[in-house]
């Protein structure tokens, strides 16, 4: 049972913003299972700001897409051929093996996932490594503890909406930023954040210091660019930032901020991380997450495209701010 | 027995650079000591760079000087007076009262320094604030071990000079940046730094890639600015950052570093500290750095100009990049 799938590929690397012209589309003979093998129909794949580091030649904390070669992208499928007892076919799994219909893969390479606990695209999001990522970045690298006040910027983004709800969750008074007043909408009435706004719209830095006027204990940093600098103004002595991701800085490299040396005389500490190094702990997150998804006390929602040729789309407009999506940007492949 | 005293007084704030017309000089009688007080003379006075921080009106982690009022600094003195059992006359001690020749204070407002294991000057630079400044950023703040690479910058500096020779002692490679030929001469051949180079020759991120082309374990930031950037660039993944001083920030405000982005990546910690947080690590230090002062495994070093007159030219000097100093810049004021 051979078929062929069609996959995205890198045809060209960017620069500064991608357009149309830097992916392409091909078809290719998936070929049937060897042993301890199996053949995974995907049903959804994420889209991640990440993935437009992988874009570049230069060496990031993952290896550089090859150009000519599928784009490397999470993605949840149902197995539909086995030649291994341990996944047989039907199976949900989990993947990080590319942007295509159909793959076959060692069984070993492989995550199952539980279709009865959650619907499988929340594996994506919020009981996902975008989840993980959120829970890490708060409680491991930022320590936040009950009762402090965390600042999270594109905070109605993928791991931005896991962080309100986690921070929430814990105890904490939550501020969140966005892009757009249907964004900041959604902070407010899902997401119940104690302050949400617009950074387009005002200074961020007037607006944390209406949200938090003793200041923030934690910035969990999304954006970098001028919210970090406004968080870095707004934070208390010994203030902690949790450098998860820089999107103002993924196309072209933004001006630093200008005002780092406030983190001397604050006593500020500022760590990056990637969840990549931390994925021992997603047991852990799964114990607290998933009976808190089935309580209604963590939300997943999604920003669901449809079909493969959607998917280098959805990536531009996730990497332009302002961007369309609000949570997890997925792309629907099947049911 | 009452006398007179000249002192230092903060006359206007500066824009930028300090210039003479901010400094005024004042004297006035100094009363007899009341009950528990005693008079001290000061013989050495401390210039330090985080003095223009205060010399501004806004907030920063110690409170602002007053325009009219003497600019506070440490120094050692010693008691000419006394109406206090536990400091007689001949004592010597550290105080963080001001730039004054002599003043009345409450004995238990002074700390006693022993003159038997080492010149008094010593408490002002390696075995005082000065030493333990630089032995927390390395050790408690950036947690630097042995076999590590450190990148100090201004390290022919008061605290840089510190760092440089307590990171030796550790058995950690050093690699030292200063403003002078004169000064790298003094890295290389006085505290043996492991590779020193001047950062106004050359791009200093070509010189720590010939210094180590391995990456950097830690940097100790005495300076914010391009050299902060260029370690950004230079630091391995999982590197440290002590943000101890931005003296490339402290006239005006710099560009902040443009490829803050990397610590995300390469799960970099910065963390910036101030020494006051950390005094109780004083006997800890001093355990360690008495010894090594007395085996001649550390170096004091000062800079010293001569009278009450010559304090605010040398803090300007102090605060220009390539200043004259080598080592912990002192005013002496009697023997």
């Amino acid at each position: 049972m051979s078929m062929q799938s069609r996959e995205v590929r890198l045809a060209s690397r960017p620069r500064g913003v991608p357009t149309a012209e830097n992916f392409s589309f091909a078809t290719v003979e998936v070929p049937e299972p060897g042993p301890g093998e199996v053949m995974v129909r995907n049903l959804w794949m994420s889209v991640d700001p990440y993935m437009r580091g992988r874009m570049n030649e230069g060496k990031s904390y993952v290896p550089p897409f090859q150009i000519g070669k599928p784009l490397e992208g999470t993605a949840v499928g149902r197995v539909i051929a086995s030649q291994d007892a341990s996944l047989p076919v039907g199976t949900h799994v989990l993947s990080f093996l590319g942007w295509r219909e159909t793959f076959v893969a060692p069984a070993m390479r492989l995550q199952v996932v539980d279709v009865r606990q959650a619907p499988p695209v929340a594996y994506l999001g919020v009981l996902g490594i975008t989840g993980l990522t959120a829970w890490v970045g708060l409680f491991k690298i930022a320590g936040l503890k009950a009762g402090e006040t965390v600042f999270v910027s594109a905070g109605a983004g993928a791991v931005g909406s896991a962080a309100c709800q986690l921070a929430r969750l814990h105890g904490c008074r939550v501020v969140a930023s966005a892009s757009s007043a249907e964004k900041v909408a959604y902070l407010r009435d899902e997401l119940k954040v104690d302050y949400g706004f617009s950074y387009l719209d005002e200074e961020p830095l007037e607006h944390l210091k209406k949200a938090a006027p003793d200041g923030l204990d934690v910035y969990f940093d999304n954006t970098g660019g001028p919210q970090l600098e406004a968080a870095l103004y707004a934070l208390r002595d010994f203030g902690r930032v949790a450098l998860c991701g820089a999107i103002a800085n993924y196309n072209t490299p933004g001006p630093g901020p200008r005002n780092l040396t406030l983190a001397i005389g604050k006593r500020l500490r500022l760590e990056g991380f990637i969840v990549s190094d931390h994925l021992k702990e997603l047991p852990v997150f799964l114990a607290e997450a998933v009976p808190a998804l089935q309580a209604g006390k963590l939300t997943s929602r999604e920003t669901v495209v449809e079909g493969l040729d959607a998917a280098p789309p959805a990536l531009m407009d996730l990497l332009h701010t302002g961007a369309g999506n609000i949570g997890k940007m997925v792309v629907k492949l099947g049911e």
